[in-house]
């Protein structure tokens, strides 16, 4: 097992109690740690996750680190009584089952009956944007909002939808996938093997991308935006490509969904203002008879996934205050 | 009140029990009737709607409408047990409001509560196009999937968005506004203002423009189709361009919602084959690492709408058979 990196977010006056072990399995590393069922943490750890060393070994180390949590929480007195993780890719989240993860390298992995076979917890598996959707929904900054998409921009972009505190999973998983929806018809291919996808041009790589091809010497996406706030023509005409790209795409997500509140984050929501605010203008022109939803930046940073983790376990093993909250 | 088009569509074997009255109010006709709890219509008519008197002469209309249905359900020995209405437009299901209905004259129409005065029972009220999606969903060609995309295709585009039974409402009563999606950024211009809407490239309207457009003489979208299989070229262009937006756009439904089914209706879906083939074959094309939803045509034709509004009544006001059915 790695060296555990330890920061501890709150104790609060927790000296007793409940606690669900919560991780946030990532392609770099895993967020982990212990959570009240008021959606307090009481301790956080990191982990890199090495993804490198193959599926096998990523699993035993998430095991190996639930496992560490659980005897630290008991060692401080608390009751461990659920886990939830939340992992990247596509989640079979009735059957516990990470179905394709590429950047961890899960493919069929059926962690959730694997963590109750270890831990003797009741576990639960999740997908880790829509684990971020709903903690930012319930505790974070769209809480009391009711109809919430949650957007994470990153080096991807995916999206959660989430209604009364419960994210769309979709028939297969598969809910979600913002950054391929089309955007540009005429624009660059993505991975994905489409052309015109949302993640092609607007995502944290595509700014970069972008830049590179047309300045012809690299930026990263949060450069680009300090470069177009500082008036650098060629930055200015990549952030506003993207930022238009990004509003056609949120114009066509309120359409389907009709959410009160967006909440952006991931990577380029750092940008803050410089982000939020021409964005919000763009989408402000493009819808018509559509209610305006307010779009604000997320609050709970990367702890979202870790807490959305503990949240799905909370729901399906008992813990009812946050859920209450979110109504 | 205008006279009464009666068509039973089956009297069944009941003689007595509880009935809802169902209306599906739209901007041409009202089609009405009684619906048993297990979703079978034991009675229907049809009225003019004759939007051209005014909102209170049609709220006067759909009254008289129902308290005749009530009447008609008593005098058979017959309990009616609640009212469903579905209107067009935006709707705040949860006031009972008929907020904007441009083709019905309506805005901000309290009709629940003007019902519930007026007929003594129980009454709600919902969207037609979201009521039309949980009957395809429950009793129709979505039935058993539990996560269904119902898109009605005529002279503007809709959808809903149902997961086990209930359809997404949005935070303002707005969801599910499909044919306001970008698929075309240099398109045409909508009616809503925005240039490259789905509506704008690809309703029976859309196609019926277009054929005129580049073929100089008139042609329905029905006939467009027609022509289209007879090989006629600019019918064939015009066809092959609706059916490539139609499948950009579920492209993009599918990313958001990962459905399992995919209901056409609508004016457009009775094209049958001419338009699900090719439209499937397209859709086909743009799932990279989706699972392709089943793509079928609607079930239920225009009654969708009146039995989708009785089981709305039907899930406020105590049924039960309809629901269990859906999961």
């Amino acid at each position: 097992m790695s060296e555990p990196h330890d920061r501890t977010i709150q104790y609060g006056n927790a000296t007793g109690g409940d606690v669900v072990v919560a991780l946030d399995v990532g392609g770099t590393g895993i967020k982990c740690g212990l959570v009240r069922p008021d959606g307090v943490a009481v301790h956080a750890e990191r982990h890199p996750t090495e993804a490198a060393r193959g599926p096998a070994a990523v699993v035993d180390t998430i095991l190996d680190v639930a496992a560490g949590l659980t005897g630290m929480a008991r060692a401080g007195g608390l009751t461990p009584v659920a886990l939830g993780i939340a992992v990247p890719g596509v989640v079979d989240e009735a059957r516990g089952v990470a179905v394709w993860s590429a950047n961890v390298g899960f493919r069929d992995v059926p962690l959730r009956d694997l963590a109750v076979a270890r831990l003797g917890l009741p576990a639960t598996l999740g997908h880790d944007v829509r684990a971020g959707g709903i903690a930012e929904a319930r505790l974070g900054a769209g809480r009391g909002a009711g109809h919430v998409l949650f957007v994470a921009i990153g080096t991807g972009i995916a999206a959660a939808h989430v209604v009364d505190g419960a994210a769309n999973i979709g028939a297969h998983g598969a809910a979600g996938e913002f950054g391929h929806i089309l955007v540009r018809p005429d624009g660059p291919r993505c991975g994905c093997g489409r052309p015109g996808c949302l993640e092609a041009v607007a995502s944290a790589a595509a700014v970069g991308r972008r830049y590179q091809e047309l300045a012809g010497t690299p930026g990263t996406a949060a450069e680009v935006a300090e470069r177009a706030a500082a008036g650098e023509p060629v930055a200015v005409r990549v952030w506003q490509e993207a930022v238009e790209a990004l509003a056609d795409g949120l114009a066509t997500a309120q359409a389907l969904f009709d959410v009160a509140t967006v909440v952006v984050g991931g990577g380029l929501a750092q940008a803050g203002a410089r982000l939020l605010d021409p964005l919000r203008a763009a989408l402000r022109e493009r819808v018509t008879f559509h209610r305006e939803p307010r779009l604000v930046a997320a609050a709970l940073g990367d702890e979202a996934g870790c807490l959305g983790a503990a949240l799905l376990a909370l729901d399906a093993h008992g813990g009812v205050s946050t859920t209450m909250e979110a109504r």
